[in-house]
């Protein structure tokens, strides 16, 4: 995947500048739509159509996977959580399930790395699975080159079913004790970063798993760091094999996949946005196609929105995962939309 | 009514006790739902009940008014933008009625303060008008003691209606040119504060008009102290009428008579948050019952949310009154209710 040639288009032009015309001659006055102005003249370009129309079947997928790296000490949580929240997901019992129950978004999880078997639950969630858990980051790669290029397979096999299924606006959510760890390296490596600067504290760790969760981050950055300094700069998808893990790059996949099609992505927190640097690396220009759901409590992930040139539309100090906060900014996307769709033309007004 | 014994009851402490223990207890880390855990509990307390109920019908009423201090030079924008407004509100093409369309919010314009006829407009439309137009506040009182009375118990009666109507969320909206500046000049004096250190720019006036805008709230702010030196401190009801109008003494006579009903009120830019300043003070107590729906980017709201002690739950830089603002945020009060009804409990899970 990461090898092929790239088929990505950008954005309608054509239609961005039809919405910023209309935008213009909106019944309010000039710039009153604040950010819901931009983020609708965004949708009339990712749509290619002006006025946009209002995203109806957004479809969310949740990547669950484990983490070698969390059986070291930098979660809260044990990792028995992660199949535990995967039948909760499976059960429409967790937090996206209630934010996506009530915005009507559509929610498929997926066992692409958990380090379980799930024994008795609907096989279609086990379809993709890559393997279980990850190696841990900071000793050896998570993944061979092999797993990674299958994990990338199976998300843009796993979009190409959800745009067919008619996904007007896609979401990637996480599932996965110890999953902020490869995010922020990943973060962290794409932005050049020690750890000590992108580094939060997850789902909620004390001070001392703080630090050593920094040390295990900046374990592997020097481990690939070294690698890069002896074998020249390494590609992308080897970063995401050294550092990242398989639901990760199956999320990569994921939104490579939906960039290439020209399906919209909401990002979610940490994991999804690290996963939206990743496959912005791998498919240069792919990031166009994107939009922050909401800011996380996590300093890497506002570094790397930065990066993306990319602001939250909700800022609500949410860090569930999940894909919890992209599922709650569904309704603001909706609105811009909406807003430029349907408000009269000052034209069409007899003042 | 300003007058009338107080029959406001606090939000019940028991229900939002029984809300901060489930929203401890969900089956998810600590605090990870962020402002969207405070606001479900929020809502348990003022539904008083655990888990809250999702409010499906929601109610805003958009309170029309224009002011006399409009011909003087404080607007982007003609008094005539008013009644044309009111007339794309009841076709349902303004901005609040495609937000309101979107997220299921039921919608009522009403005149109260028009300076036009509005002829062939439906009369239900114009069941409650004061009067047409105010007097310029910056000369003179903007209304009669009798017209402040009469609009505090219109807004009391059309509250009760849309109560009586099964709602569980009120929105206060607002339309007329002219409007951020008798909305400003109450914040100001009710913190106390210059025109200077308050005053936006509304629709968007130039450099020049902002200055005079600033200049003829101050004259109505030491017009209203001086009187206060000779006479006494003026009583909310006193301050409402002198910098007020009808419009927004409707609107606060809709919010005081919700917070006595135990109704919440979802608030939207400087307009609402003015008028949920003047409830709060001649119904003490009043803004428990209130929530913030978004930051508007006149300076006045901030600094009067912060009094009343709400944090916005949207910041998108929207400036376009009508109610906009909070029938936008509707979906994340909707979020709130669902996450803390609907999550499984930690205890539910088997891990």
């Amino acid at each position: 995947m990461a090898d092929a040639m790239s088929t990505l288009t950008p954005p309608s032009a054509q239609a961005r500048t039809a919405a910023a015309e209309r935008l213009a001659g909106l019944a309010t006055p000039a710039g009153a739509l604040g950010r819901l102005g931009e983020l609708g003249v965004w949708l009339a370009a990712v749509q290619g159509q002006c006025p946009p129309l209002v995203p109806q079947n957004v479809r969310a997928v949740i990547f669950a996977g484990d983490h070698g790296v969390a059986a070291h000490g930098v979660s809260a949580y044990p990792a028995a959580v992660t199949p535990a929240m995967v039948r909760t997901f499976a059960a429409g019992r967790a937090g996206v399930s209630a934010l996506a129950h009530t915005h009507d978004v559509h929610v498929r999880v997926l066992d692409i790395a958990v380090d379980d078997d799930l024994e008795g639950i609907d096989p279609d969630v086990q379809r993709f699975k890559i393997r279980r858990s990850s190696e841990p980051l900071h000793l050896t790669d998570a993944l061979t080159m092999a797993e990674t290029q299958a994990a990338l397979e199976a998300g843009a096999r796993i979009a190409a079913e959800e745009i067919a299924a008619g996904a007007q606006l896609l979401i990637s959510g996480d599932m996965g004790i110890g999953n902020t760890t490869p995010a922020t390296a990943l973060i962290a490596m794409s932005l050049g970063m020690p750890a000590v600067e992108v580094t939060g504290r997850g789902t909620g760790i004390d001070d001392a798993a703080w630090e050593h969760k920094k040390d295990l981050i900046q374990q592997g950055l020097d481990r690939v760091n070294a690698r890069a300094d002896q074998d020249g700069e390494l590609r992308p998808v080897e970063i995401l094999a050294a550092l990242g893990g398989a639901d990760l790059a199956a999320a990569v996949g994921f939104m490579v996949a939906a960039a290439r099609a020209g399906v919209p992505v909401l990002l979610d927190g940490v994991i999804a946005v690290a996963c939206a640097v990743m496959a912005d690396r791998i498919e240069p220009g792919a990031a166009a196609w994107f939009a922050a759901g909401h800011r996380s409590t996590e300093p890497a992930q506002s570094l790397a929105l930065d990066k993306l040139g990319l602001e939250p539309l909700l800022d609500l100090g949410m860090r569930l995962g999940e894909g919890s906060g992209a599922v709650a900014a569904v309704p603001v996307v909706r609105s811009a939309a909406a807003l430029l769709r349907d408000v009269a033309l000052l034209s069409e007004l007899a003042i």
